[in-house]
Order: structure tokens, then C-alpha cells, then sequence
């Protein structure tokens, strides 16, 4: 008997005695009525929270967010082929950081899915299926609860990614008999250590270095993987780096880690000054654009770790790759080594100590531009550095401005940064609802451009509703400034006259604090540095989402 | 030599000369750094209309919305996996009623695609692969205007429809070589005359009726398949009905034709009264949900006329099916059926005159209830077509309003209507820019819910860009009432207790006129159907967009 008072136990209910048993008591949704026999068992489930979005790339991108901060399924329970089609964007960042999400699907009745009837599709998977690692319709209730099992532990199966599962209406709302699998019995661990015979080569390599520095991915961001690698880094005195922008999806390790030394580039001292660079847990270099440049100094030493073996000499080849769980990779590595001290000490206390000087510098050069007017985004992202919690968590979804923000706002402190791996705007909106919804406790500002506050604008909504006090940053330079950046590149590849005249990349006339205020945030727009601490300090002491709205200059078009 | 000074011919010019031999003049887009070449060389092409949209789904139902209303091609362009991404819920619209669309996608260089660059995928057409006629990927520049030719011809070619083309940036950016196809050696008609067996047959049925009754689809709604319903209905002494609102995406005839009786049902007086049903111009009856009554009156004799062959037949067998263009296959049934007067001639009569009493009857009935508060829906629609023009475009999203718009709107009125094929709410916003943009002396009026003004709220945008006078309608009920009344079926379906909660579905707090004035329109809020021709007034003569926010009775779950 369920606690509406009626009998009938169906698949909608058996679907949430599922999702219960595997912990998952959130659902992120923007639901059609094909998902009705759902709704209405969520009444008996009160331990499941229902999120309600107005878009269901907030239900994704919120999933996400979610999922990525809590190592946990998420779930996102889209509707009929056209909910799917506006959750895929943002499905396929999910995919580039192989985020544990489940997308649900609610599909029409298989009576009528043949005789095309209204928002059927013929391959209802197919817009999903490049970025998930599991996609199947449901055909028969009885098995919906084994297909749901096996849909969610496809999720969480190292490298771990999205999985997707299509509920036919009527099979949803039949009745469900029989039990449910036990978690317990399909809930197996995948976490792989490598072939001990690469980490013997790899180990081998680092015993012999002169000096070696470690880049840290996103792979690393979590505490069992960071406390591997500190101990690793600490008998190798190897300097920690984060991942460059490119491929930077959170930071690796917090910017007050004692080994940390800055962002990943090439021309890094402390990259130049290794022979080898051990890269863990993290995919390989995404290129924007063809690299025409060298991504490792030539003559260095690769090791790269990564769950994904894909991920593992794509590009570049290494000299040692290591496919597996990064925090079982990094003791067998440590193991490997043996007891010892590092060959080169002072290469991490120089490395560290030339990072911090070199952001000090930095921080008083930017001082010298508060001033500034129109205010450059950078100086404006290290002016919100500034007054922001030094654990915060900071989601950065600010395209052009992104590099800023996170070279802003990571060094030094204790903050969280999480982006997107992919490149769909809005992204980062929804995914703050995520963030402050697994960590309530903890300040949660989203990072946007202009651009990407139209994509992502619903979120406002979302975060109204649940009176989430998130704060919503807007660096506004009232343009698709990466547009344009891209629209100088090839006029310089092609030796084109670089006019100042740039189609369709112009957005003027958006009043976003407006826009926000008519969702329910709190608002302003601060055009100054001295504007900036006070307007967030405002927006922090609202409960619920606020919006800050940074004017930038509009003719900046990013590093 | 090319206005910019630059003699090199780029892909993107020969993309430009392409679309201007097919004169395509317009191009919809929301774009990214993928299409900087096509950006730079549209400064070449000062007659091609750039038109920037802030979220790939108003750049696809904008483009819908034009193609439609023109019968011409129009073209979305999109960027990269994201970006198509965010377009393919209106794409599957644009499917449905068979729009031709172009949709270009700009990707990354072939160099980086299978090395998984940014924003690339294995298969970038699959999302949009069972919503077009044709999806390729450009494999080199010189087969680029050949290639584009051929998709633009695809997306014509009777019964018409979306297709794809996908265009690397490497190959765009590449010089091009060679003249581009003669627009008018490809462009070949494809209208196509029915089986003459079949439409002998048809005509000796509908000779020997003793009535018919014609239900005119939204492929009739243009001048020349008009003038032939017309013709026929005449020679018939057919009364003719529109579709009834699970098919209807346009008004098939005007609501003051001499000939018009209302909305197709089986229980319709006209209907009953008939025992040969001509449905003409329309795909077959499609489900919602599965269809538990039958769709024709039983023992009604059935021809069914559609440019689509695989729409006849479909669900439902017919007496005759005609498979081809609507006035080709009108004019061959009246030559066949040959001179003669209709055998019932007070069939027409009668059908149109209780068209007529009924639908004045509704009218006094409604406005009896003027004064009545909260506002019914039904009301405000009624009140809402007292106040538009009567030649008005009307572009319908309003879910669960829509039947009660299109009944309001349409008869004893000049107004085109406009509603969508597929169920992906926001699609009337934007496809109402691509109307105004069509149409530019004609009023247009958009009316959503609140519901799926969330999803197409980035239309302000881009219709305040281009100071575009359409008046958006939203009727507030702050809820996602289908959704409620869905739940309603289920529980009475399961004999579930009809409680009055209603999981994520309210949604509560938007405070859309100010969101409104945030993108630059002009806004209101009524609550009553006094104040509803006044602010439509208001908003009729604001010099771009307004937004006319009718509050509705959030009880109401739809007819």
C-alpha cells in the first residue's frame, strides 16, 4: 500500500525505490505529461526532492554540477524527444568531464511511438547516444527496475559518464511486481589500478629525473586523490600545477596546496626546468583551434595517468601512459618509488616561491588598475577575487573571461572551481543549483558572460524557487567577445584588413539586473572596481539568488 | 575582388553566392568562432540580412517561422555540436510540418575532429539525422557550393522539410575555386500530380455523395491551393472545416471564407451530416495519446489527400488516398468530377449557418463572462481576438490554450494562424520574428504560456535588436497546467485519488512583464478582460516588441 492510499505499486514507484537504494534523493526535472504516473509517485516518496526547472538544460546542467561535486549519480528526468534534444548541449560537457549523470527520458506510449504520434521520434536515443555510455529504451515494465540498476551503474564505472535510459509512458505507469535489485549486489567498485609493469617503467623514470613536475587534473579534485598526491609529490619535491584552460575542468589541487605552483603552460619555469612531467588525472589537451605549437617542451619526459584510456596518448604519444583510478595509480606509484629523498629539493621550493612572487606581482599591478575605466575583465575577475570567501566554490562558465577568472580566484586560496569541458553556453548557471544543493553550507558563485546568462537565465528561476543563495556573477561586455576573437584570428591567418566591424557578434540592450529581478534575484550592476566588494557583500546577505552585473570593457576580446 | 580589398574567394563567399542564387537574403544565427569566416564575408554581401539570435532555438524556429510563412528556404546556422544541439527540439517542429529549412552547422577543422577537439563529436549530424531529408558533412571546399545546392534543393522537393549540412572551418576559410551551380539548372519542380486512377476514383465517390465535407490542412494555407479548395468546395457544395488542434499547424482557409464551418470533429454537425469526409492538405490525426475513440464517424467514407505519402494511411485505412501537391490534385479532382452542381446544395448552407449561430452564440456566452475573476483562459482568448486586427497574424504556443486561441482567432477572421507540429515549447517567439521578418506590414501577435515563455524569452532579444513591432502575449497561469491536467488522466485512468498536489508543476514568482523590459520590450500585466484591449493598443504601438502578460486562473487545467 503506498501512501497516496492506493494499492497499485508501479513502475514509477519501483523506479524510486531504485533510485533510493543507489542513494539518489534528488531529481532534477522539467517534466511534460508523459511523466505524470512519476509525478504523482513522488508523493509517496517524500525523501525524494523533486527540482523543478523551466529548461531542461538547467535540469542537466544542475545534474551535473551535482553529480560532478558529490562523486554521486545525479538525475535528470527529461521529457519526450524534444526535453532530450534541449538537455543534449549540456549533456555533452557532462560527457568531457564523465560525469555519474542519468538521464531519464519519458517517451509516449509504445502503442503509438510507431504511428508517430505527437513528439515521438523514431530513434529516441540517438540525439544522446555519442555522449552516454549506456542508452536503452525500457521495453517491458517488468524490467524496468534491472534496466535502471544497470543504467546507474553504468554511470559510475570508471571513467565513469552519463548513461541514458528511455521510459515508455504506459510501461511507466503499469504495475511493477517483484522486487528490486539489491544495490548491494550491482553496486561494484571499478575503481583499476594500472599495469603494474607501466608503473615500474614510470617509477623508474621519476627515480631518474633531475627535476619533475606534476600537472593535476580534474581527476585529482577530490580528497583520496589529493592526499595521494601530496604524498607523491612530496617524495618526488615535485611543484604541482594545475591543468591550462584548455582542458581545465576543476582544479586538480587547491591553490593553497604547499606544492602549488601555478597553471600549466609550456613556458612555465617550472616546466621548463624538468626533464619529466608526470600529467595525472587528467584527459589529454583539448585543442580550440589546430595547435600549431608544441604542448610539451621538447625533450621532456611524459607520464600521463588517466581512468580514460582514451584520453591516454590521443594526441601526443608518451613515454609511459597509466590507465586507471587516479588515486590507486598515485600510491602504487609511491610505492613504486620506494622510500628516498627528492634528487632536486629546492625545484618545488622555487617553483612555489617563483608562483607566488610572480601572483603577487600580478595582484599589485592589478591594484594599479582599480581605477580603470572601462574596466577590464581581468582586472575585474581579480577584483572579485578579492572579496570573495577563500572557500568558496567558484563555477566559471565566462568563456573569453574564464582564464581570468580561474587564474584570479584559484591561487592562494582554498576555493573549489568547477567548469565546463564542453562549450555549451548557460552551462554554468545551472550547474551553481547543483553545486549548492550538494553543498549547502558553502558560498556558491556562478561565473558568466553576458552570452552566457541568456543560456543559462532559467536557472534564475530555479534558484528563486528554492530560494538558493547563490551568487550569480555577470562579467557584461555586451558582446560574444570569443566571436570576435575568432573573427581576428582568421582575418591574422589569412592576412585579411582587421576592420573593426564584426557581424552578429554584438549584444547590446540587455538590462540583466532587470531580467534578474523579474526572476526573483536580487540585483545591480556596478561598472567599478569599488563597486564590486559592496555590491557582492549585498547580494551574499539576500536569501536566495542574487546577480551581480559587472560592466566590462565592450572592446576587450579576450587573452 | 571582393568589397573587403581581400581578392581571395573564400568557401564563405561562395556560400553567399549559393544563397543569393536561390534568393535566400536572410541567414538566422547564433554563432561562435567556427563560423568566422562566414561572419567576415558576410561584410561582402551587404544583401544578405544577418540576423543574430542569443539562443540557437530562436534562430531555428525564426527561420521555421519565415520559411513557412514565405514557402521559401530560410537558414539557421549553428555552431558546432552545441549548438545543433540547441536547435534540434524546434528542428523536430520544423519536421512536422515539413519547413524548408536549411540548418548549416559550422565545426571544428577536419584536422582536429577525430582527435577530439573542442566541441567536436564522432557524428555530427546524428542528432539532427531523423528530423531532415538530407545530412552531410562537407568533405572539401571545391564540393561546397555543390553540396549546399543540393541541401537547399533537398529541403524543397515536395513534401519539403529540414536538412543539414555540416561545414568545417578549415573548408570554409579555404580559398574557392569555379563558378557555383546555376541555381536554375537544380531548381526543378517537384509538384507532383496524384495517380489520375486514384482521383478518378476519389471523384466518383465524392459524385456519388450525398454530402461531403472538407477538412482543409495546413498545406492548403497559400494562395493557389486556396483558390483550388475553393473551386472544388464550391462544385461539391462542401462546407470546409480546419483541422481540429492535435494536427492543425496552419489555418487551411480563412475563418470569413464563404465556405468555412468550423473545426474538424468526429461529432461536428457537418461531419455527421456527410457520408464522403475529404481531408485535404493535412497529415493523419496524430496521437497524443493513444486514441481511444475513433477519429471519422463510423461508416464515413474516407479520402485522404497529402503531399507526404507516408502521412496517408498511416494509422487509420482510407477509401482513396491522393498522394500529391494539394492545388495540382484539387484541380485534378474538380476536372475529374467535370461540370455539374453539388448534390446537396443546403448542405454548405446549413453547416456554415450553424457555424455561424454557434460560434455567436460562444461569443455572447463569453461575453457574459467578461467580468469574471480569476480569468478563464477560454475568456481571455475571446477578448484577446475582439482586439486584434482582423487580418493579424497569429502564431499559437500555448499549450493548453492553443485550442481555445485557434477557436477565438480564427473564424469569420482574415488572420493566419500559425501553431507548432512538434511539443517544444519557446518555438512561437521565435518562429513570430521569423513572421514580422516575412511579413513585415502585418501585425503579428505571438501568444505562449507562461510556461514556454521561459523557453523562448531570448526572442526579446533579438526582436528588440531589430526594433521588431510584434506584440508577445503571455498567458500567465503560472503553471505547467498540461502537465497538472496530465497527472488528472492518469489518476482517473489508474482510479487514483485526484488529489489536489501537483509534483513540479507551479511555477510561481516570474514576474514576466519586468523580465520583458529587461530585453527592451515594452510590457503589462492584466488580470481582466477590460484592461486586455487597452494594453494590446499600447502594445501595438510601442515601435518594437511588447509583451502583454494576461494573469489567468491557475486552477485551470485546459479543455
Amino acid at each position: 500500500m503506498t501512501a497516496s492510499g492506493v494499492s497499485v505499486r508501479t513502475g514509477a514507484h519501483a523506479l524510486f525505490e531504485v533510485l533510493e537504494q543507489w542513494g539518489i534523493d534528488l531529481l532534477f526535472t522539467c517534466p511534460g505529461s508523459t511523466e505524470a504516473a512519476v509525478l504523482d509517485a513522488s508523493i509517496d516518496v517524500p525523501a525524494m526532492r523533486m527540482v523543478l526547472t523551466t529548461h531542461e538544460s538547467i535540469a542537466v546542467s544542475a545534474a551535473d554540477g551535482y553529480a560532478r561535486v558529490t562523486g554521486r549519480p545525479a538525475v535528470a528526468y527529461l521529457h519526450a524527444n524534444v526535453g532530450l534534444a534541449n538537455g543534449i548541449a549540456h549533456l555533452a560537457c557532462a560527457a568531457s568531464t564523465r560525469t555519474p549523470m542519468l538521464v531519464l527520458n519519458g517517451l509516449k506510449s509504445t502503442e503509438m511511438q510507431n504511428r508517430g504520434g505527437f513528439t515521438t521520434s523514431p530513434y529516441p536515443a540517438e540525439p544522446a547516444r555519442q555522449y552516454v555510455r549506456e542508452a536503452r529504451v525500457l521495453l517491458e515494465t517488468g524490467a524496468l527496475a534491472e534496466d535502471l540498476t544497470r543504467t546507474i551503474a553504468a554511470t559510475l564505472t570508471e571513467p565513469g559518464g552519463p548513461a541514458y535510459l528511455g521510459l515508455p509512458q504506459n510501461l511507466v505507469e503499469a504495475p511493477f511486481a517483484g522486487p528490486v535489485p539489491a544495490m548491494q549486489r550491482h553496486h561494484v567498485s571499478s575503481r583499476r589500478r594500472p599495469d603494474p609493469a607501466a608503473v615500474d617503467a614510470a617509477a623508474a623514470l621519476l627515480r631518474a629525473a633531475r627535476a619533475v613536475t606534476i600537472v593535476a587534473g580534474a581527476e585529482i579534485a577530490n580528497d583520496t586523490a589529493r592526499r595521494a598526491l601530496g604524498a607523491l609529490a612530496a617524495r618526488l619535491g615535485a611543484p604541482v600545477l594545475i591543468e591550462d584552460r584548455r582542458t581545465m575542468t576543476a582544479a586538480g589541487i587547491l591553490g593553497d596546496d604547499p606544492a602549488f605552483a601555478g597553471v600549466y603552460a609550456p613556458e612555465h619555469p617550472a616546466v621548463v626546468a624538468s626533464d619529466v612531467l608526470l600529467f595525472a588525472g587528467m584527459p589529454s589537451f583539448t585543442e580550440f583551434e589546430p595547435l600549431r605549437t608544441p604542448v610539451v617542451p621538447a625533450g621532456a619526459t611524459v607520464i600521463h595517468l588517466c581512468s580514460d584510456a582514451a584520453e591516454v596518448a590521443k594526441r601526443e604519444g608518451v613515454d609511459v601512459g597509466l590507465i586507471g583510478n587516479a588515486a590507486l595509480a598515485l600510491a602504487d606509484l609511491l610505492a613504486a618509488l620506494g622510500p628516498g629523498a627528492a634528487t632536486n629539493p629546492s625545484h618545488r621550493e622555487t617553483a612555489v616561491a617563483a608562483a607566488r612572487t610572480k601572483r603577487e606581482g600580478h595582484r599589485t599591478a592589478m591594484r594599479a588598475r582599480y581605477g580603470e575605466s572601462p574596466l577590464h575583465p581581468l582586472v575585474a575577475c581579480n577584483a572579485l577575487a578579492e572579496c570573495l570567501p577563500r572557500d568558496a566554490y567558484v563555477v566559471g562558465d565566462a568563456v573569453t573571461t574564464n582564464g581570468y577568472l580561474a587564474d584570479a580566484v584559484i591561487p592562494g586560496s582554498q576555493r573549489e572551481f568547477l567548469a565546463t569541458g564542453g562549450g555549451s553556453l548557460g552551462w554554468g548557471m545551472g550547474a551553481a543549483i547543483g553545486v549548492k544543493l550538494a553543498k549547502p553550507d558553502a558560498t556558491v558563485v556562478s561565473v558568466t558572460g553576458d552570452g552566457a546568462f541568456q543560456f543559462g537565465v532559467q536557472a534564475l528561476w530555479t534558484a528563486a524557487l528554492l530560494a538558493l543563495p547563490i551568487v550569480f556573477v555577470v562579467i557584461d561586455n555586451e558582446s560574444y567577445a570569443a566571436v570576435k576573437a575568432g573573427i581576428k584570428r582568421y582575418r591574422r591567418r589569412g592576412g585579411r584588413p582587421d576592420g573593426d566591424v564584426f557581424p552578429a557578434s554584438d549584444l547590446p540592450g540587455a538590462d540583466i539586473a532587470m531580467i534578474s529581478r523579474g526572476f526573483g534575484a536580487y540585483a545591480e550592476t556596478v561598472a567599478s572596481v569599488v563597486e564590486i566588494a559592496p555590491a557582492i557583500e549585498r547580494a551574499r546577505a539576500f536569501d536566495g539568488p542574487s546577480v551581480v552585473v559587472i560592466k566590462t570593457d565592450v572592446a576587450h576580446t579576450g587573452p
